[in-house]
Protein backbone atom coordinates (compact mmCIF):
# COMPACT_ATOMS: atom_id res chain seq x y z
CA UNK A 1 0.00 0.00 0.00
CA UNK A 2 1.31 3.54 -0.57
CA UNK A 3 0.97 7.07 0.19
CA UNK A 4 -1.03 8.18 -2.56
CA UNK A 5 -3.90 7.04 -0.17
CA UNK A 6 -3.05 10.06 1.54
CA UNK A 7 -4.10 12.58 -0.96
CA UNK A 8 -7.76 10.99 -0.10
CA UNK A 9 -7.86 12.46 3.50
CA UNK A 10 -9.15 16.14 3.77
CA UNK A 11 -8.73 17.70 7.32
CA UNK A 12 -11.87 19.66 8.11
CA UNK A 13 -11.51 22.01 11.27
CA UNK A 14 -14.93 23.05 12.19
CA UNK A 15 -14.91 26.57 13.79
CA UNK A 16 -11.92 27.29 14.70
CA UNK A 17 -10.93 29.97 17.57
CA UNK A 18 -7.59 30.91 16.50
CA UNK A 19 -5.48 31.52 12.91
CA UNK A 20 -2.67 30.36 15.56
CA UNK A 21 -4.22 26.33 15.46
CA UNK A 22 -5.44 26.57 12.03
CA UNK A 23 -1.68 27.22 10.72
CA UNK A 24 0.03 24.56 13.22
CA UNK A 25 -2.98 22.34 11.94
CA UNK A 26 -1.53 23.02 8.54
CA UNK A 27 2.03 21.72 9.75
CA UNK A 28 1.33 18.87 11.48
CA UNK A 29 -0.89 17.44 8.75
CA UNK A 30 2.01 18.14 6.02
CA UNK A 31 4.52 16.64 7.87
CA UNK A 32 2.31 13.30 7.63
CA UNK A 33 1.60 13.71 4.01
CA UNK A 34 -1.65 15.16 4.39
CA UNK A 35 -2.32 18.11 2.15
CA UNK A 36 -5.75 18.90 1.46
CA UNK A 37 -7.38 21.03 4.61
CA UNK A 38 -10.96 22.42 4.85
CA UNK A 39 -11.95 25.36 6.71
CA UNK A 40 -15.71 25.48 8.07
CA UNK A 41 -17.10 29.19 9.14
CA UNK A 42 -13.74 29.36 11.14
CA UNK A 43 -14.21 32.63 13.84
CA UNK A 44 -11.00 34.70 12.22
CA UNK A 45 -9.30 33.35 8.75
CA UNK A 46 -5.96 32.50 8.32
CA UNK A 47 -3.44 35.46 8.77
CA UNK A 48 -0.01 36.49 9.91
CA UNK A 49 -0.27 34.15 13.01
CA UNK A 50 -1.34 31.33 11.02
CA UNK A 51 1.73 31.40 8.68
CA UNK A 52 4.04 31.82 11.35
CA UNK A 53 2.61 28.72 12.94
CA UNK A 54 2.21 27.00 9.68
CA UNK A 55 6.34 27.25 9.26
CA UNK A 56 6.85 25.25 5.53
CA UNK A 57 3.10 24.51 5.10
CA UNK A 58 1.89 27.54 4.03
CA UNK A 59 0.82 25.80 0.78
CA UNK A 60 -1.62 23.89 3.04
CA UNK A 61 -2.89 27.18 3.66
CA UNK A 62 -2.59 28.25 0.59
CA UNK A 63 -4.96 25.74 -0.95
CA UNK A 64 -7.27 25.89 2.26
CA UNK A 65 -11.11 25.38 1.05
CA UNK A 66 -13.35 27.60 3.39
CA UNK A 67 -16.85 26.45 3.57
CA UNK A 68 -20.11 27.63 4.78
CA UNK A 69 -21.06 24.07 6.40
CA UNK A 70 -19.91 20.91 7.32
CA UNK A 71 -22.13 19.42 4.87
CA UNK A 72 -20.28 21.38 2.41
CA UNK A 73 -16.96 20.33 3.63
CA UNK A 74 -18.01 16.34 3.65
CA UNK A 75 -19.30 16.63 -0.11
CA UNK A 76 -18.12 13.60 -1.98
CA UNK A 77 -16.77 11.96 0.12
CA UNK A 78 -17.67 8.29 1.05
CA UNK A 79 -16.41 8.71 4.97
CA UNK A 80 -16.15 11.05 7.68
CA UNK A 81 -14.47 10.41 10.74
CA UNK A 82 -15.22 12.94 13.83
CA UNK A 83 -12.57 13.20 16.07
CA UNK A 84 -14.21 13.44 20.36
CA UNK A 85 -12.39 13.77 23.17
CA UNK A 86 -15.58 12.23 25.10
CA UNK A 87 -17.41 9.11 24.02
CA UNK A 88 -20.20 9.35 22.29
CA UNK A 89 -23.57 7.48 22.76
CA UNK A 90 -24.75 8.55 19.63
CA UNK A 91 -22.29 7.23 17.34
CA UNK A 92 -21.97 4.74 14.97
CA UNK A 93 -18.69 2.98 15.38
CA UNK A 94 -16.55 4.76 18.19
CA UNK A 95 -13.23 3.55 18.09
CA UNK A 96 -9.96 4.27 19.28
CA UNK A 97 -7.35 6.62 17.29
CA UNK A 98 -5.32 3.95 15.97
CA UNK A 99 -8.30 1.43 14.79
CA UNK A 100 -10.56 4.34 13.51
CA UNK A 101 -7.53 5.46 11.32
CA UNK A 102 -7.49 1.90 9.70
CA UNK A 103 -11.26 2.32 9.06
CA UNK A 104 -10.84 5.25 6.88
CA UNK A 105 -7.69 4.45 5.39
CA UNK A 106 -9.66 1.38 4.38
CA UNK A 107 -12.36 3.34 2.74
CA UNK A 108 -9.96 5.66 1.45
CA UNK A 109 -9.07 2.96 -0.91
CA UNK A 110 -12.98 3.63 -2.64
CA UNK A 111 -13.12 7.49 -2.28
CA UNK A 112 -12.42 10.42 -0.22
CA UNK A 113 -12.49 10.93 3.25
CA UNK A 114 -12.52 13.35 5.99
CA UNK A 115 -10.84 13.69 9.23
CA UNK A 116 -13.26 16.74 11.12
CA UNK A 117 -12.05 18.41 14.39
CA UNK A 118 -14.41 20.23 16.15
CA UNK A 119 -13.60 24.11 18.03
CA UNK A 120 -10.96 23.95 20.53
CA UNK A 121 -12.99 25.01 23.52
CA UNK A 122 -16.06 22.46 22.88
CA UNK A 123 -15.33 20.28 19.87
CA UNK A 124 -17.81 19.50 17.80
CA UNK A 125 -21.75 19.63 18.32
CA UNK A 126 -23.79 16.45 18.69
CA UNK A 127 -25.49 17.38 14.98
CA UNK A 128 -22.11 17.58 13.70
CA UNK A 129 -21.33 14.16 14.98
CA UNK A 130 -24.11 12.64 13.76
CA UNK A 131 -23.00 13.35 9.78
CA UNK A 132 -20.10 11.32 10.08
CA UNK A 133 -20.02 7.79 9.61
CA UNK A 134 -17.64 6.85 12.71
CA UNK A 135 -16.09 8.72 16.27
CA UNK A 136 -12.11 8.72 16.63
CA UNK A 137 -11.52 9.09 20.78
CA UNK A 138 -7.24 9.65 21.09
CA UNK A 139 -7.06 7.71 24.32
CA UNK A 140 -5.76 10.49 27.00
CA UNK A 141 -5.20 10.86 30.57
CA UNK A 142 -8.64 10.75 32.09
CA UNK A 143 -7.84 13.57 34.70
CA UNK A 144 -5.97 15.84 31.89
CA UNK A 145 -7.13 15.26 28.03
CA UNK A 146 -6.88 18.42 26.51
CA UNK A 147 -4.86 18.02 23.42
CA UNK A 148 -4.09 21.13 21.45
CA UNK A 149 -6.36 21.35 17.92
CA UNK A 150 -2.54 20.91 16.13
CA UNK A 151 -1.85 18.20 18.75
CA UNK A 152 -4.70 16.46 17.82
CA UNK A 153 -4.41 16.84 14.50
CA UNK A 154 -1.11 15.20 14.39
CA UNK A 155 -2.08 12.37 15.83
CA UNK A 156 -4.53 11.37 13.84
CA UNK A 157 -2.34 12.80 10.77
CA UNK A 158 0.18 10.61 12.11
CA UNK A 159 -1.97 7.40 12.86
CA UNK A 160 -3.41 7.61 9.67
CA UNK A 161 0.07 7.56 7.80
CA UNK A 162 1.61 4.57 9.33
CA UNK A 163 -2.06 2.84 8.27
CA UNK A 164 -1.56 4.30 4.65
CA UNK A 165 1.52 2.83 4.14
CA UNK A 166 1.08 -0.03 6.20
CA UNK A 167 -2.41 -1.08 4.84
CA UNK A 168 -3.20 -4.46 3.08
CA UNK A 169 -5.73 -4.30 0.08
CA UNK A 170 -8.87 -4.53 1.99
CA UNK A 171 -11.94 -6.56 0.20
CA UNK A 172 -13.88 -4.65 -2.18
CA UNK A 173 -17.32 -3.69 -1.71
CA UNK A 174 -19.55 -4.58 -4.14
CA UNK A 175 -20.74 -1.38 -5.53
CA UNK A 176 -19.32 2.10 -5.05
CA UNK A 177 -20.26 3.48 -1.72
CA UNK A 178 -22.80 6.32 -1.24
CA UNK A 179 -21.54 9.91 -1.25
CA UNK A 180 -21.98 12.12 1.65
CA UNK A 181 -24.69 14.30 0.19
CA UNK A 182 -26.64 11.23 -1.04
CA UNK A 183 -27.12 9.56 2.41
CA UNK A 184 -27.90 12.90 3.59
CA UNK A 185 -30.80 12.87 1.15
CA UNK A 186 -32.35 9.80 1.76
CA UNK A 187 -32.44 10.43 5.75
CA UNK A 188 -34.15 13.60 4.35
CA UNK A 189 -36.23 11.63 2.76
CA UNK A 190 -36.55 9.00 5.65
CA UNK A 191 -37.61 11.16 8.33
CA UNK A 192 -40.35 12.85 5.60
CA UNK A 193 -41.95 9.46 4.99
CA UNK A 194 -41.73 8.67 9.23
CA UNK A 195 -43.60 12.09 9.53
CA UNK A 196 -45.86 11.37 7.33
CA UNK A 197 -46.56 7.54 8.32
CA UNK A 198 -46.93 9.50 11.98
CA UNK A 199 -44.39 6.94 13.26
CA UNK A 200 -41.74 10.43 14.05
CA UNK A 201 -44.00 12.70 16.65
CA UNK A 202 -42.47 16.20 16.26
CA UNK A 203 -43.36 16.62 19.27
CA UNK A 204 -41.74 14.03 20.84
CA UNK A 205 -39.44 12.70 18.43
CA UNK A 206 -37.51 10.04 21.19
CA UNK A 207 -33.87 10.69 19.32
CA UNK A 208 -35.66 8.69 16.41
CA UNK A 209 -33.69 10.04 13.63
CA UNK A 210 -30.38 9.83 15.20
CA UNK A 211 -30.62 6.20 16.18
CA UNK A 212 -31.70 5.38 12.41
CA UNK A 213 -28.51 7.43 11.34
CA UNK A 214 -26.76 5.32 13.50
CA UNK A 215 -28.21 1.83 12.38
CA UNK A 216 -27.42 3.21 8.63
CA UNK A 217 -23.99 4.40 9.18
CA UNK A 218 -22.90 1.40 10.78
CA UNK A 219 -24.09 -0.22 7.42
CA UNK A 220 -21.77 2.24 4.98
CA UNK A 221 -23.97 2.32 2.69
CA UNK A 222 -23.62 1.79 -1.02
CA UNK A 223 -24.84 3.76 -3.70
CA UNK A 224 -27.12 1.40 -5.50
CA UNK A 225 -28.80 0.47 -1.70
CA UNK A 226 -29.59 4.02 -1.02
CA UNK A 227 -31.64 3.99 -4.57
CA UNK A 228 -32.82 1.11 -3.27
CA UNK A 229 -33.95 2.04 0.00
CA UNK A 230 -35.41 5.67 -1.85
CA UNK A 231 -37.53 3.34 -4.05
CA UNK A 232 -38.82 1.66 -0.82
CA UNK A 233 -40.14 4.54 0.62
CA UNK A 234 -41.94 6.27 -2.50
CA UNK A 235 -43.60 3.07 -2.44
CA UNK A 236 -45.02 3.54 0.74
CA UNK A 237 -45.28 7.15 0.75
CA UNK A 238 -47.70 6.26 -2.84
CA UNK A 239 -49.93 5.11 0.08
CA UNK A 240 -49.83 7.55 2.59
CA UNK B 1 0.36 -3.51 31.73
CA UNK B 2 -0.84 -0.10 33.41
CA UNK B 3 -0.76 3.47 33.39
CA UNK B 4 1.37 3.22 36.59
CA UNK B 5 4.56 1.99 33.58
CA UNK B 6 3.92 5.90 32.64
CA UNK B 7 5.17 7.23 35.76
CA UNK B 8 8.33 5.73 34.81
CA UNK B 9 8.92 7.84 32.08
CA UNK B 10 10.58 10.70 31.95
CA UNK B 11 10.97 13.50 28.59
CA UNK B 12 14.16 15.04 28.34
CA UNK B 13 14.30 18.26 26.00
CA UNK B 14 18.17 19.27 25.66
CA UNK B 15 18.92 23.11 24.53
CA UNK B 16 15.57 23.79 24.17
CA UNK B 17 15.44 27.26 22.13
CA UNK B 18 11.88 28.90 23.10
CA UNK B 19 9.60 28.28 25.62
CA UNK B 20 6.74 28.56 24.14
CA UNK B 21 7.85 25.06 23.02
CA UNK B 22 8.49 23.73 26.78
CA UNK B 23 5.06 24.88 27.17
CA UNK B 24 3.71 22.99 24.78
CA UNK B 25 5.32 19.92 25.12
CA UNK B 26 4.55 19.98 28.60
CA UNK B 27 0.89 20.09 27.95
CA UNK B 28 1.61 17.56 25.28
CA UNK B 29 3.13 14.86 27.59
CA UNK B 30 0.26 15.26 30.21
CA UNK B 31 -2.52 14.50 27.64
CA UNK B 32 -0.83 11.11 27.42
CA UNK B 33 -0.08 10.84 31.28
CA UNK B 34 3.84 11.32 31.54
CA UNK B 35 4.26 14.27 34.39
CA UNK B 36 8.16 13.68 34.35
CA UNK B 37 10.34 16.72 32.64
CA UNK B 38 13.75 17.04 32.62
CA UNK B 39 15.48 20.21 30.97
CA UNK B 40 19.01 20.34 29.87
CA UNK B 41 20.35 23.64 29.42
CA UNK B 42 17.19 25.39 27.92
CA UNK B 43 18.23 28.38 25.90
CA UNK B 44 15.85 30.45 28.14
CA UNK B 45 13.79 29.12 31.09
CA UNK B 46 10.17 28.77 30.76
CA UNK B 47 8.37 32.16 31.47
CA UNK B 48 5.17 33.59 30.84
CA UNK B 49 5.05 32.14 27.27
CA UNK B 50 5.43 28.60 28.41
CA UNK B 51 2.97 29.07 31.34
CA UNK B 52 0.13 30.48 28.39
CA UNK B 53 1.09 27.55 26.14
CA UNK B 54 1.23 24.83 29.20
CA UNK B 55 -2.24 25.22 30.03
CA UNK B 56 -3.34 23.08 32.34
CA UNK B 57 0.03 21.51 32.55
CA UNK B 58 1.64 23.89 34.50
CA UNK B 59 2.60 21.19 37.22
CA UNK B 60 4.61 19.78 35.02
CA UNK B 61 6.47 22.68 34.08
CA UNK B 62 6.79 23.47 38.12
CA UNK B 63 8.36 20.46 38.72
CA UNK B 64 10.71 20.09 35.98
CA UNK B 65 14.21 19.77 36.67
CA UNK B 66 16.66 21.64 34.86
CA UNK B 67 19.82 19.41 34.10
CA UNK B 68 23.33 20.72 32.97
CA UNK B 69 23.81 17.65 30.91
CA UNK B 70 21.88 14.89 29.42
CA UNK B 71 24.45 12.80 31.37
CA UNK B 72 22.51 14.18 34.87
CA UNK B 73 19.26 14.09 33.12
CA UNK B 74 19.26 10.55 32.55
CA UNK B 75 20.90 9.39 35.67
CA UNK B 76 18.99 6.55 37.19
CA UNK B 77 17.52 5.62 33.56
CA UNK B 78 17.48 1.96 32.75
CA UNK B 79 16.49 2.84 28.73
CA UNK B 80 16.96 6.02 27.00
CA UNK B 81 14.96 6.70 23.59
CA UNK B 82 16.55 9.45 21.26
CA UNK B 83 14.27 11.15 18.96
CA UNK B 84 15.52 11.71 15.67
CA UNK B 85 13.88 13.35 12.29
CA UNK B 86 16.48 11.39 10.58
CA UNK B 87 17.78 8.32 10.44
CA UNK B 88 21.04 7.89 12.61
CA UNK B 89 24.11 5.20 11.47
CA UNK B 90 25.38 5.64 15.15
CA UNK B 91 22.57 4.36 16.56
CA UNK B 92 22.28 0.88 18.40
CA UNK B 93 18.92 0.26 17.42
CA UNK B 94 16.75 2.29 14.90
CA UNK B 95 13.18 2.09 15.45
CA UNK B 96 9.76 3.51 14.29
CA UNK B 97 8.16 5.57 16.91
CA UNK B 98 6.07 2.46 18.01
CA UNK B 99 8.35 0.15 17.75
CA UNK B 100 10.79 2.25 19.85
CA UNK B 101 8.15 3.11 22.51
CA UNK B 102 7.26 -0.61 22.91
CA UNK B 103 10.50 -1.38 23.47
CA UNK B 104 10.80 2.08 26.04
CA UNK B 105 7.77 0.74 27.62
CA UNK B 106 9.00 -2.83 27.94
CA UNK B 107 11.96 -1.89 29.48
CA UNK B 108 9.88 0.40 31.77
CA UNK B 109 8.92 -2.61 33.86
CA UNK B 110 12.34 -2.71 35.02
CA UNK B 111 12.96 0.66 36.02
CA UNK B 112 12.97 4.21 35.00
CA UNK B 113 13.30 5.29 31.29
CA UNK B 114 13.57 8.59 28.70
CA UNK B 115 12.67 10.00 25.54
CA UNK B 116 14.64 12.59 24.68
CA UNK B 117 14.18 15.56 22.24
CA UNK B 118 17.18 17.81 20.90
CA UNK B 119 16.36 21.36 19.88
CA UNK B 120 14.49 22.60 17.22
CA UNK B 121 16.42 23.25 14.58
CA UNK B 122 18.99 20.20 14.43
CA UNK B 123 17.86 18.18 16.94
CA UNK B 124 20.11 15.74 19.07
CA UNK B 125 23.75 15.73 18.85
CA UNK B 126 25.70 13.00 17.72
CA UNK B 127 27.02 12.82 20.99
CA UNK B 128 23.69 12.67 22.74
CA UNK B 129 22.66 10.01 20.16
CA UNK B 130 25.40 7.79 21.44
CA UNK B 131 24.24 8.00 25.31
CA UNK B 132 20.81 6.35 24.38
CA UNK B 133 19.85 3.37 23.83
CA UNK B 134 18.26 3.42 20.76
CA UNK B 135 16.95 5.73 18.29
CA UNK B 136 13.02 6.42 17.54
CA UNK B 137 12.10 7.91 13.97
CA UNK B 138 8.53 9.68 13.51
CA UNK B 139 7.59 8.16 9.81
CA UNK B 140 6.81 11.78 8.67
CA UNK B 141 6.73 12.58 4.90
CA UNK B 142 10.09 12.59 3.95
CA UNK B 143 9.35 15.71 1.53
CA UNK B 144 8.48 17.88 4.73
CA UNK B 145 9.24 16.09 8.04
CA UNK B 146 9.78 19.42 10.15
CA UNK B 147 7.31 18.68 12.99
CA UNK B 148 7.27 20.93 15.62
CA UNK B 149 8.32 19.81 18.98
CA UNK B 150 5.93 19.80 21.07
CA UNK B 151 3.93 17.91 18.58
CA UNK B 152 6.70 15.40 18.71
CA UNK B 153 6.37 15.10 21.88
CA UNK B 154 2.58 14.57 21.50
CA UNK B 155 3.18 11.62 19.34
CA UNK B 156 5.69 9.70 21.20
CA UNK B 157 4.14 10.36 24.48
CA UNK B 158 0.78 8.95 22.70
CA UNK B 159 2.63 5.74 21.52
CA UNK B 160 4.22 5.22 24.85
CA UNK B 161 0.49 5.72 26.41
CA UNK B 162 -1.14 3.35 23.87
CA UNK B 163 2.01 0.81 24.56
CA UNK B 164 1.19 0.86 28.33
CA UNK B 165 -2.09 0.56 28.44
CA UNK B 166 -2.63 -1.67 25.17
CA UNK B 167 -4.97 -0.42 22.67
CA UNK B 168 -8.59 -0.22 23.29
CA UNK B 169 -11.19 -0.67 21.48
CA UNK B 170 -14.77 1.04 22.28
CA UNK B 171 -16.87 0.04 19.47
CA UNK B 172 -19.21 -2.05 22.05
CA UNK B 173 -23.08 -1.78 20.61
CA UNK B 174 -25.47 0.29 22.80
CA UNK B 175 -27.83 -2.69 23.01
CA UNK B 176 -28.17 -6.18 23.17
CA UNK B 177 -27.64 -7.48 19.41
CA UNK B 178 -30.87 -8.88 18.12
CA UNK B 179 -31.35 -12.70 18.14
CA UNK B 180 -31.27 -14.23 14.80
CA UNK B 181 -35.12 -15.30 14.81
CA UNK B 182 -36.42 -11.87 16.22
CA UNK B 183 -34.01 -10.75 12.82
CA UNK B 184 -35.79 -13.36 9.86
CA UNK B 185 -39.38 -11.95 11.77
CA UNK B 186 -38.07 -8.61 10.56
CA UNK B 187 -37.23 -10.01 7.41
CA UNK B 188 -40.54 -11.29 6.82
CA UNK B 189 -42.02 -8.31 7.89
CA UNK B 190 -39.91 -6.41 5.83
CA UNK B 191 -40.78 -8.57 3.06
CA UNK B 192 -45.11 -8.63 3.65
CA UNK B 193 -44.44 -4.71 4.04
CA UNK B 194 -43.33 -4.44 0.40
CA UNK B 195 -45.30 -6.61 -1.19
CA UNK B 196 -48.53 -4.80 0.12
CA UNK B 197 -46.66 -1.22 -0.99
CA UNK B 198 -46.02 -2.68 -4.80
CA UNK B 199 -41.83 -2.09 -4.31
CA UNK B 200 -41.42 -6.07 -4.39
CA UNK B 201 -43.32 -7.63 -7.49
CA UNK B 202 -43.14 -11.51 -7.37
CA UNK B 203 -43.19 -11.90 -10.40
CA UNK B 204 -39.98 -10.09 -10.53
CA UNK B 205 -37.84 -9.77 -7.68
CA UNK B 206 -35.17 -8.52 -8.41
CA UNK B 207 -33.15 -10.22 -5.85
CA UNK B 208 -34.80 -7.40 -3.76
CA UNK B 209 -34.63 -9.44 -0.37
CA UNK B 210 -31.14 -10.88 -0.61
CA UNK B 211 -30.16 -7.16 -1.35
CA UNK B 212 -31.86 -5.65 1.64
CA UNK B 213 -30.68 -8.51 4.08
CA UNK B 214 -26.63 -8.24 2.80
CA UNK B 215 -27.08 -4.42 4.33
CA UNK B 216 -28.78 -4.74 7.61
CA UNK B 217 -26.51 -7.93 7.89
CA UNK B 218 -23.49 -5.61 7.78
CA UNK B 219 -25.03 -3.41 10.39
CA UNK B 220 -25.17 -6.31 12.87
CA UNK B 221 -28.89 -5.30 14.43
CA UNK B 222 -29.53 -4.75 17.93
CA UNK B 223 -32.67 -5.62 19.57
CA UNK B 224 -33.39 -2.14 20.02
CA UNK B 225 -33.11 -1.15 16.51
CA UNK B 226 -35.17 -4.38 15.27
CA UNK B 227 -37.93 -3.30 17.48
CA UNK B 228 -37.57 0.88 15.70
CA UNK B 229 -37.65 -1.04 12.32
CA UNK B 230 -40.61 -3.00 12.73
CA UNK B 231 -42.30 0.12 14.22
CA UNK B 232 -41.73 1.87 11.07
CA UNK B 233 -42.83 -1.10 8.82
CA UNK B 234 -46.46 -1.40 10.68
CA UNK B 235 -46.71 2.60 10.53
CA UNK B 236 -46.12 2.44 6.77
CA UNK B 237 -48.44 -0.15 6.82
CA UNK B 238 -51.31 1.15 8.26
CA UNK B 239 -52.65 3.10 4.97
CA UNK B 240 -51.45 0.51 2.56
Amino acid sequence: MSADLLSHIRIVLSRTSHPGNIGAAARAMKTMGITSLCLVNPKRPPDAEAEAMASGASDVLHNACVCASLAEALQGTVYALAVSARRRELAYVSADARSAAQLLVAAAQEGEVAIVFGTEMSGLTNEEILQCRAVAHIPADPGYSSLNLAAAVQVLAYEARVAALGAQSFAAANSAPARHEDVENFYIHLEQSLLASGFLDPANPRRLMPRLRRLFGRARLEQEEVNILRGVLKSFGKNT
